[in-house]
């Protein structure tokens, strides 16, 4: 499953469009070419549907939201659904604030997403419309654990049921569900969350590998999170001593860039309930 | 004084608000992180007054201030002020441009600012109405030396009586002083010049260092000039032959996430006049 | 010729306005810094003309044009050609979008510009008002190689002649022309391709040198192709095995930061034509 949605993202160089924050969106754009793919980033209301024309998908993260690229982020859905583009949101600090979740929301309302990434904070935030969001980190007390998993599994199983979309949820145990199958994956780092983005970079890979595995979206997205948590522990195991957060980012993205399909396959950690 | 501000940021893990410009944003989230805290960012009028209420600091720079961000300054300094948080002024470019002169100086009248930091050409343009700011850069004119380090004191004690905020003078000695008491500190590289945003960097953690230790603020912003100046010194020593200013910029952050308070107490190098 | 040009940026320190996009943002102020300029960015149509009335010479990108740095991007043209400063165009996805190629048309109807640097699908939809650019990256179908290299050549001194710009197009061989004389450099890597950005840095840097050197542009903005790409391959072969885009990255700003003018004069590989 892995390698072959691994080797379509090298032979499709999927181009993404990305509306997304300016604290993170270098590492989005460069993830996105070390995974194979092509980014491109445009969020101003005149230019996103044109962009999105020649893409084959589109990444929404609300990170930095502001009331010029929130029209855009609606008018580049919308263009993304008439075409058949894959539509990932991404819900950065949904439930932090007011306009972050009623974006949210409303983006889930007016257009057809593919998938939703998010932490679990995030997530139950857009399921329940309440959750406790610290800024754009996870609540502890959401946290899904060993004891939690079954629980957190239904509750994710269905959610993507009545949002018809792919729901990942990232933390110590990752989850990405339709409404009948859940992959739990248990690669990444801890100390993943010390660097800013990995969400934000994340997202950005799971839309190239949805665009580039449009058969198989489950399964794309699923890859996706492997890739990303398998990057997080090669890139720690190359960590030096002295060399802190700032060079892990930059080796996790060198081990996208290096990572081959055998390496990927071998290495995933995941069980589907 | 270090070890106590330097754990308590440990403990607190103070979550900081950063309205800040989009060169060296990732930056000042990854030295947030490194640090201990955790760093959210959000401009717009719709989101800031949300996002500051559940952070325990405000962190305002005007590197690219622009009218829409600029409205989003002042509401949400006014709201981190009615709930007591710290608000700290990065005044960018101040002296550089009237936008930048007057925005700075209109926030330093609407709010209440636990700190101010800047390069001493920035400052004084803030308190004499003038000054000689080439760029972003101080003017070399200004500049705190030995020779004129005396008078440099007795200047920003003056301006922080009658600002009543902490004044932080950054170059190539550093001052940082309420109307009593002036810490002038020798930790730093010239190097950290070649590198852009060393100066937002230190705003966002002296941000969080004011959030944690709420007793004692002038100690705290004090710190966090000694940990960015010795986190320059340890990661000069780590550069390799070949590596230059992109290197140095990761090295740093790497340096402040792994510093621990015994090598700060040890490495930093201040007297207080 | 490069010596002598790398010489006088060092002399100079040129102080370069950008207004840029906020993807590769970052890397053009380390860039700029790198080499021996000074960086600033400012895009608020209050704040432009000051802010290049301060600085040497004004670096105008497209990446991530919107309603309100469009304007902007016109006030400061105009300011900066009213002072004499070097103005470069990067017309980042020029014919990906109609706001795009409309810019940059516009921008070059209204404003004087020293020099238009961008990928050849780029500058073919800004010479013929046609073109097929693939997101940011130019199309296969327009690559300038050996077989089409007279063409190419011919085709940028005309597009010169027409602009009376200085016309750099950069690829596997690139291109650097006025209407008389073009430099076929041979420097580079094709793994720059593979990070985002190092075409805005290069326009960064070429902005810097144009600068630097008033009286010779064409060579100034030739040298600066030259420094990038001989960046590049020394870059390159200091790269270790697992260390991709991110870090071979950083190792390109580092080299140029470490480059002294020998260096450059020996590695440089180009023709004139």
């Amino acid at each position: 499953m892995l390698k072959e949605c691994f080797e379509n993202v090298k032979a499709c160089v999927p181009l993404v469009h990305n509306i997304t924050n300016y604290v993170t969106v270098n590492d989005v754009a460069n993830v996105l070419l070390a995974c194979g793919g092509s980014p491109i980033m445009s969020d101003d209301e005149g230019d996103v549907e044109d962009i999105t024309a020649i893409c084959g998908g589109l990444n929404i993260n609300i990170g930095t939201l502001n009331k010029n690229t929130i029209p855009s982020m609606f008018l580049a859905g919308k263009k993304a659904n008439a075409l058949g583009h894959p539509v990932l949101l991404d819900p950065v600090g949904a439930g932090a604030s007011a306009l972050r979740t009623n974006t949210a929301l409303e983006l889930m309302k007016e257009l057809k997403l593919t998938a939703i990434r998010g932490n679990i904070s995030e997530i139950k935030t857009l399921a329940l419309g309440a959750g406790s969001t610290r800024g754009v980190d996870a609540d502890v007390a959401d946290t899904v654990t060993e004891e939690t998993l079954d629980a957190a599994v239904s509750f994710v199983k269905e959610f993507a049921r009545q949002t018809g979309a792919i729901i990942a949820v990232t933390g110590a145990i990752d989850l990405v569900a339709d409404d009948k199958r859940c992959f739990c994956i248990r690669n990444g780092r801890a100390e993943m969350g010390k660097i800013t983005g990995t969400g934000c970079q994340l997202s950005g890979l799971m839309c190239a590998y949805l665009v580039a595995n449009p058969q198989k979206p489950l399964e794309a997205a699923a890859t996706a999170v492997c890739l990303m948590g398998l990057a997080g522990e090669i890139a720690k195991e190359n960590l030096l001593p002295g060399e802190g957060n700032s060079t892990y980012r930059n080796r996790i993205i060198d081990a996208i860039f290096c990572m081959d399909a055998d390496r990927l396959e071998n290495g995933a950690k995941y069980e589907v309930r």
